[in-house]
């Protein structure tokens, strides 16, 4: 079968590899219908992590070709939504909501030992408590937003939910890619009154109006958190949903949280420590956040999904076969593309 | 009137100073019946923040003797608690429950506007928001627990609260002062099945096992936290209550609680930074915690205090009358002594 493999920083290519297959009687093994190419997937591909040969892709819908003889919950032909990362949905942190803790759990598509999802088949362990089946057909309409809850939807919401998101709050979303513009969803289902984007590219923050946002702030650095404090009375928002993991995006998030609210992570952090503890501690702040317990998050989000209330899948502006998948790094890197979806 | 006045570092007299007065007419003056001595208070008697000629205490009960003329809920003779901070009790914050950010606000004994309550009497500026009535005689047998409504019972409540305790969940207590004793009383008040205190002071953890601490963990740094896996089936504990402020201890804290769960700082931060930003992210760990609203807390702490579910009085375990208050400073510094009450 053919699948995404990135030899090195900047080295994307569709290669030949063995055929997903059984290696557990726990596993499963679905043929990709949709996936699409991470923000995350952008680190390794500018030399953060080093990779060497490694599959990609962690966000998919798929048909379920195949299942191990333990499998109960999943039967061939199912149309399954992929959560990023897989989970036996019965240790006591899949019972906590937290699946990307799972004692038995793993990630897609990062060298681990599951493959990647920009491929044309993908066999995913513990599926029966990862793969979460859809009614709808193969080719729904509704398939960009569906596939946005393997990740983006859900790791926006996570940012919302960690960060506390209450009905007539304030929220500031730091970053305008891809999840941002889903924690803007995900402040606005959540009843937030005033929602801050904090971008500077045209049309991501011409979609975060129309998703929800009520202000915007371009500036950067000082001016920023300066501009924040303008629009909140000087007191900061309630809720940082923090969407992209630099220092700088850490430490304006720390900036302009007022006293008792939250900032909720889900950008990876490129930095090691938490600044300002201090301060942090006399204004009573709470971080949290981490990797999205997706998989938990369906059963609430995909009803607005289905009935149209949220429209994630419009943050994909560009679709492209599995030979598309290189040019489509490369554009999502120059930011020519918000996102790209992959249709194997 | 007489007041203890720190002159720098291990220097603490009682002086003459002018009398308290009304200055701001939603000021109440308060004769102190009982104030005591903080483990913040050492923090300064060690040389931490510089100090000279700062009124000491910020915990007291006392009785109104005069009242401003907007002071509307207060009259002469009263017996009240007062919280470590004062709040006018209306603004954004004192309404969200975080009244130690209140825009009016501020702390008593630590050289700002508002005198120390280590003294025979003190102004207490917003009157009407800080200070909590009891329906007490002013010797009731119950003064010791009550004192502690003022700061330490519920600065151990609000560790648990920001640490998440939940019914049936596992914690550990960082510390064995009268924070982290209280921090027992409140995690074993909220159903915790298993409490860690993690301290080495033998008379101080016999009170903590009777206040409700079902395993001590007496081993430091790396050992510790070694013992604090092995009593939670490796995973660390849901809720941890740090308690102390160095950075050994929220080392420590990172690293025993476990995916998902919370760290409640009450100690006050002698470090800047958080440390362990990425396997924080990673693990879904939250960090919360500071100045404890103590004034929000006394509605739900003051029912079991008077009816003698909770005793919180019991970290007392010496009285001095003002004079005696230097040698408590002492007594506590050398650790002599857990905590020392003042009886002007």
């Amino acid at each position: 079968m053919r699948a995404t493999v990135m030899y090195k920083a900047g080295d994307v290519r569709i290669e030949h590899v063995p055929d997903a297959s059984i290696q557990n009687p726990t596993d499963a093994i679905i043929r990709v219908t949709r996936a699409c190419i991470c923000g995350s997937d952008l680190w390794p591909y500018n030399g953060g992590p080093n990779v060497t040969g490694q599959q990609m892709g962690h966000e998919a819908i798929g048909v379920v070709e195949e299942v191990g003889r333990d499998v109960q919950r999943l039967r061939r032909g199912q149309i399954v939504v992929m959560p990023f990362a897989y989970s036996d949905g019965r240790c006591m942190f899949c019972d906590d909501g937290l699946q990307t803790a799972c004692v038995h759990g793993g990630f897609f598509g990062n060298g681990g030992e599951a493959g990647g999802a920009q491929a044309e088949a993908l066999r995913v362990p513990q599926a029966d408590g990862t793969l979460y089946p859809l009614s709808v057909g193969e080719d729904d309409a509704l398939m960009p937003s569906l596939l946005t809850l393997s990740d983006v939807m859900g790791t926006g919401h996570h940012a919302a939910v960690t960060a506390r998101v209450r009905r007539g709050g304030t929220v500031a979303v730091v970053g305008d890619g891809a999840v941002s513009l889903c924690g803007v969803i995900a402040a606005k289902r959540l009843g937030s009154e005033q929602i801050i984007i904090m971008g500077r590219h045209q049309q991501r923050i011409e979609l975060a109006r129309q998703f929800g946002a009520t202000e915007v702030v371009s500036e950067r650095g000082d001016a920023a958190i300066e501009r924040v404090r303008e629009l909140t009375g000087s007191f900061g928002v309630q809720s940082v949903l923090e969407c992209v993991g630099t220092e700088q995006a850490i430490d304006t998030s720390m900036s302009i949280v007022r006293p008792g609210g939250a900032v909720g992570r889900v950008g990876v952090p490129h930095y090691t420590t938490i600044p300002g503890a201090q301060p942090m501690f006399f204004r009573n702040v709470i971080v949290a956040g981490g990797p999205a317990p997706v998989r938990a998050y369906i059963d609430e989000l995909l009803p607005d999904v289905m009935e149209g209330r949220i429209e994630p899948g419009r943050v994909f502006d560009r679709t492209v076969p599995l030979d598309g998948v290189p040019d489509g790094y490369r554009a999502m890197n120059e930011r020519e593309a918000l996102k790209v979806m992959v249709q194997p």
